[in-house]
């Protein structure tokens, strides 16, 4: 094997590739039309197959400020579901809490605004739990299982160990760690930046 | 010993307070008159000794974006310095690096202004590399000493090992770690928190 196909393949071995997630939204089929009257429309696919950045942007409305222009991501989902980071948080007057994607029990509620409507949400605002998707072919490589949390240390500018990564095992997914936007800047990275989870 | 007194003991041996220091403006003495007509006035004491939070608050400008009120911390020094994430540099349109506090050689510059006057800073801008200030008192009992890098793992919500930890030990300080925003948020630092030393 040439030096440059074994680093490669001693890389894919041992790291993940890692992404930040900004502030993002995800609506109802419903909440579209009466949003945007129409479905959402792809502008861009995401790094989960399937998924993408629709070309519709929302501004979302807090007790104590609001951010315009927010993506949202489809295709559409069965609930409403608004992902900040804890900075997020603070500008808009809500105290999100760190849910993995798609628990949103007792959450707190939010307005979404375009030209056209406005709908208040009554729950669905969360912190997404930080997380690493991994397709079931990786699963082995990587040593783990569905649910499981783990260690994952950032090969980046300011080092981080980040405890407690979920991780979730989906024929659906492509293997990727989840950061929000404040783990990203709080381990200073950049794209193409690595992680290596760490089994003690 | 009291169970009481020895998990205060050995709370005391192991753990060390966490602190997050928001966006701030350190001034110089010619430039707090030109900024408030006067010098920095104390609204309260910080942590460290001898450092105060002032009563007087400045606008920081930069080339996309700009903050009010911002803290302005006392007392003044020999050169003016800006203190923010990662987070607000995108904001304000300016990449701050990450630097320990007074290194400010080669970094971006920045407008401050005020009803009085604005004034144009050549350089200051960082994002304060992630240190703990140690009492020489308490530089042994953590295994310590000066300018050494240390991992730390954080008792918070969110939980987190920082690495490369900056140490500085000086008879002027009080024993605290200092975080900035995005990774007090990272972590889910909430005030009260402590985190520990890992001797590897």
């Amino acid at each position: 094997m040439e030096l440059t196909a074994l680093t490669e393949a001693v890389i894919g071995r041992l790291f993940v590739e890692l992404e930040a997630s900004g502030r993002h939204v995800h609506v109802t089929a419903q909440q579209a039309q009466q949003l945007f009257g129409h479905g959402l429309t792809p502008k861009r696919p995401l790094s989960q197959p399937g998924q993408y950045l629709a070309n519709e942007r929302v501004t979302v409305i807090g007790p104590k400020g609001e951010f315009q222009n927010v993506a949202v991501l489809g295709p559409e989902r069965g609930e409403a579901q608004v992902e900040i980071s804890l900075t997020d948080g603070r500008a808009l007057g809500i105290t999100p809490p760190v849910r993995p994607s798609g628990d949103v029990t007792d959450t707190p509620g939010i307005i979404l605004k375009t030209d056209r409507a406005q709908v208040q949400l009554p729950r669905g605002v969360i912190a997404a739990q930080r997380h690493i998707h991994v397709h079931p072919s990786d699963a082995a490589r990587l040593g783990v299982a569905d649910k499981q949390l783990v260690k994952l240390q950032t090969y980046t500018q300011r080092p981080v160990t980040f405890e407690k990564l979920l991780v979730r095992v989906s024929p659906d997914f492509a293997t990727r760690v989840h950061l929000d936007i404040d783990e990203a800047n709080a381990c200073g990275f950049r794209p193409g930046d690595l992680g290596r989870i760490l089994h003690e």
